[in-house]
């Protein structure tokens, strides 16, 4: 095992663990609720690169060290300049969108281990990966943000469609509810949903087995499942926009500020409902 | 609430009731068996057009007033003419297309709350609803025309391959079988069914929860799911097209002519159990 | 009842039962695993002419009379060349994915009735047909072929993530295990799964179903859906010209001689449990 190469310190909050040249793991620890924000770019940034240029990883697998998160919301308490001022990516993409594609088409396997929530950029990086399993107690998946007045912006709308239909799609983007694990397999929001003792099993056999066949035969596949099922960047970019655009109105401020003041960015009930909150900010 | 702006008399049939001015109930209520025809295009195309133009509804439920049918099959009885003679709408496709496209654009959140019959044009604007939801024990969906020597017409071949893969599309289609909640479920035709006592509180909360929300944050993110899951108008035309060539052919004259005089139109099995009825047609 | 119109000898394995004019069987037996080459290229093409051009057939039925297999793997022990030098067909294809897309293309209804292993080119004739029915217990689905070094070559990365969504297409296709029944159903990768005992009941009312209905009216809504739901041919190419290319490299050299040497193209484990044993392939 080798620790990634970038700084120690952020290596902590995002880090790979190489259980072999082909098979890494890559770990949230952003405690205390793995939200995610602009400082995240470039350890973000780091791993996608790694996974895009290493000559022997096959797999990776996405998972969180804080209990009951996954992967959470965007971090409202950043400024909004710290993330509009980062320069585009490789795809000419704005960072964060950027890195999600990149992920999506890079020469690797990526699953994602869904425990706790993916809310928001959460979900987004987990619908960049090219499978998701959740645990059936603990994974909750949402895109929260039209309910705090946001257009999300990481590519569910071009994502969700396409993976589990347009009907059930609006709902999970206009519901802006919490899904939990058994919905999500249902609805194909993720491939399956495992009782949360079975999952890491699961995701590890699937890893490992998929870490010993040929890396160019797992790319080439992926390159041709890509031309059937990635949406063109165009779409994430128009996304993109609309996020940026939504956020300065006046609706999502109120709805921020009011999310902020019961409780949204500490531990607690709103973060861990935060289906429910999203549906108490009217008037 | 008010009463919707057409004629009193139609507008009893088609009827909008306003829960609030955010949250709107289209009611079908065209008795006996909620069969839907040209004499009903100006009312539907009311609602149609006050969805697309009022400022303040954010999302509207289509529902049944009639015992076992949410909207069941196209008026036979009404001559062709009063069909083909009605000039084209404003997307430039012949009326019924028209409005069904429209729905589906329109800047408010459509969910079709599903008990009984929602066969052939009940299907139809099911599908152009951005959301269906069933009764496990009430709803049945299908597409009979097949059956009945007729092409399906207002944009099943576009829609439901999106919704539900090119597989259970072509076998609901050419089965052309009644399909129970359960199945429509399983097959993403429907979101999901409930237990019929369990439908309207669930497609309420998700109504009231849904009209909390910012209506232009919900149409920028419905218009990007629209990108992503929309048919081109010309595939809904094609069908409109072939539906029209295949009304006038003998197979489809003398089909429906032997379900007319089974008991098509009339309360009672052939309206019940379509789906049974079309398969004693050959010969 | 009439036999198709080649050779005795090759008939018999792939061979066409007419149930009546509108209803036909095609049976897949070929002794003793259901391996398909290139030396059953002229029997299958025969079908689907026969298919393509017959005034009456409106569906068929492909079935295996193969115990455990309904029709699985390419033919490792022939010679490449023989798969390569035969021409193009009527596409411009090569004949393999030629017979396919010509198939999906066809004007009559084609259902595969899977008991037993449909794996690799197994697995494709059942994409290539309009619709997929499994038994429960007897059914594997699985797209092996990564394990063996290859790129699957006759459409699964175009078809399965159009069906089942990108994430649960890349589990199949990049897992390479085996999909019982029951999962191919949540999936999707099959229509339904039903009790084996309950399978051939199921398929045969739904072919006399949909033999009952109008020619015309079957294959003009088929040509919709074909619209909204087939990939472009040259997808399908790409595929082809990429499994070639790995034939040929060590890494698919190397796995299929251990295959073999561990009992593949014989009646046994690893034909049995391919999915297994092309996990123990490695170094």
């Amino acid at each position: 095992m080798k620790t990634p190469s970038f700084s120690a310190t952020k290596a902590a909050e995002i880090r790979i663990v190489r259980r072999s040249p082909a098979y890494w793991r890559v770990t949230f620890d952003l405690p205390p609720l793995n939200i995610f924000g602009p400082e995240n770019f470039p350890q973000l940034n780091a791993v996608v690169t790694e996974l895009e240029t290493d000559a022997h990883v096959k797999v990776v697998v996405f998972e969180s060290a804080i209990e009951g998160f996954f992967l959470t919301h965007y971090n409202f308490l950043a400024k909004l300049e710290d993330t509009t001022n980062v320069p585009p990516g490789t795809t000419g993409l704005q960072a964060l969108p950027d890195m999600l594609v990149r992920l999506s088409r890079a020469p690797v396997v990526s699953i994602a281990s869904i425990r706790g929530r993916a809310t928001g950029v959460g979900s987004e990086l987990a619908l960049a990966s090219d499978m998701r399993f959740a645990s059936r107690e603990k994974a909750i998946l949402s895109h929260f943000e039209v309910g705090a007045g946001l257009v999300p912006g990481g590519g569910p709308m071009a994502r969700l469609p396409r993976l589990i239909g347009r009907g059930r799609a609006l709902e999970v983007l206009l519901g802006a509810d919490d899904i939990p694990g058994d919905l999500a397999e249902l609805y194909g929001y993720v491939n399956r949903s495992f009782p949360d003792a079975d999952l890491d099993g699961f995701v590890d056999a699937l890893a490992i087995r998929i870490a010993s066949f040929d890396k160019q035969t797992i790319l080439e596949t992926k390159r041709l499942v890509n031309v059937a099922s990635l949406p063109a960047d165009i779409e994430i970019a128009a996304e993109w926009d609309a996020l940026l655009a939504s956020i300065v109105r006046p609706a999502a401020q109120e709805r921020i500020k009011k999310l902020l003041e019961f409780g949204l960015h500490k531990p607690g009930d709103v973060e861990n409902q935060l289906g429910y909150y999203v549906a108490q900010l009217e008037g």
